[in-house]
């Protein structure tokens, strides 16, 4: 009974630790986000910052989760939690480089915007998205809320459905050049990874609770749905 | 001892399948490469059919790995051997569905090849790099090969290094318009990300080897070196 407990506290330890990486993964994404929209660089040292502790606490998990296993050898319900605990830090880091690659975008760019005018509309709710994503995952983790993780699953389709319209206006007259074109297709990439290391999350949170991992995903490209 | 014996066969199956996964991530990367680089749709339904199997031979490597983890509760190095092949398999999914997507660009761009004519020559040689790196990832994973492993994380510079050039490229005297430069773009960050991928199984045989996880790594991202 002494050993149940101990496990406990450590699962909600390493739980803990899950929820507060989502806050700083949301920190990131919103500085990142803040510095590539409002053409700034103040925010991109914290991005940076940020992205390093994420880093260290999902190390941090990691070494938690192996200790778990080693000490406690759970089985059922308990082995399924500490792998969903693995795989959504793994997914977090992911997400704390992502955010640090579009403040790079941002800062190689200043004092020019990456982003111009007839994409800001876009991007903006790109920004918005990955936000509101992220929110909702630190909920999903936190309450383990298997409605909610399906939620994180579909919303990402609502990332995919911006990505193809930016691509749609990257292709149809456009008049800031390659190099434009080149930060815009990345940025576009990095805010729809972000979105499926969300929707990931999702997915370990309802394996975690049912048990289920999800159907082999279809490799759907949003890009050639933007074009064919 | 009958336990013990059962888990080296069960770890052993796991590893051969393993083993068969980066011989057709390999397959992947080669037709994904020749349909881009032949101009030619033979390939791409082969890149999809073995896509598929990855995924479906990395969801039974983590089934596997969680009835071990259940019936066998191993410690340390057999922990760490196991927790390795699960991140290993996530890994070798990513690089199928890597593959996927570059054989996708080259379908999308049929009849016309995606690979303009300056460019020929960096493309062939991440398609090159790419190869050498799944088949020494083989290697690693069958041999348990910790100097191999180390290598396989130093070649991953090598596409760093094309990849740069290529966005070099891409911003001098481009003739070829915004599309076929959005093209390159994500065909020149799959086969970086499928690279990405081959050195971290290189990490992850290096820490069921040594216990030791790699050093948090520096963020760096190497398009920014390409134009800074």
């Amino acid at each position: 009974v002494v050993q149940r407990s101990e496990f406990l506290v450590q699962l909600a330890d390493v739980r803990a630790t899950l929820v507060r990486i989502t806050g700083l993964a949301r920190d990131a994404i919103s500085d990142a986000s803040a510095a590539l929209l409002t053409v700034s660089l103040e925010p991109v040292p914290r991005v940076r910052a940020v992205r390093k502790e994420i880093s260290e606490l999902t190390a941090a998990v990691e070494r938690d989760v192996y200790l778990v296993l080693a000490m406690q050898q759970p089985v059922a319900s308990d082995l399924r939690t500490v792998l969903a605990a693995l795989r959504s830090g793994a997914n977090l880091d992911r997400m704390g480089v992502l955010a640090s690659h579009i403040a790079t975008v941002a800062e190689r760019r200043f004092p020019l915007g990456a982003v111009p005018d007839e994409l800001h509309a876009i991007v903006t709710e790109m920004a918005a998205i990955a936000e509101r994503l992220i929110l909702k995952a630190g909920s999903v983790v936190a309450h383990l809320d298997e409605a909610m993780a399906a939620e994180l699953i579909a919303d990402d389709d609502a990332m995919d459905a911006l990505h193809r319209q930016l691509f749609f206006i990257l292709l149809t007259d456009w008049p800031h050049g390659v190099e434009a074109a080149i930060d815009l297709t990345l940025i576009s990439r990095y805010y729809e990874r972000f979105a499926d290391h969300s929707a990931a999350i999702g997915e370990d949170v309802r394996y975690l609770v049912t048990g289920e991992r999800p159907p082999l995903d279809s490799g759907e490209d949003p890009w050639f749905d933007a074009v064919s």
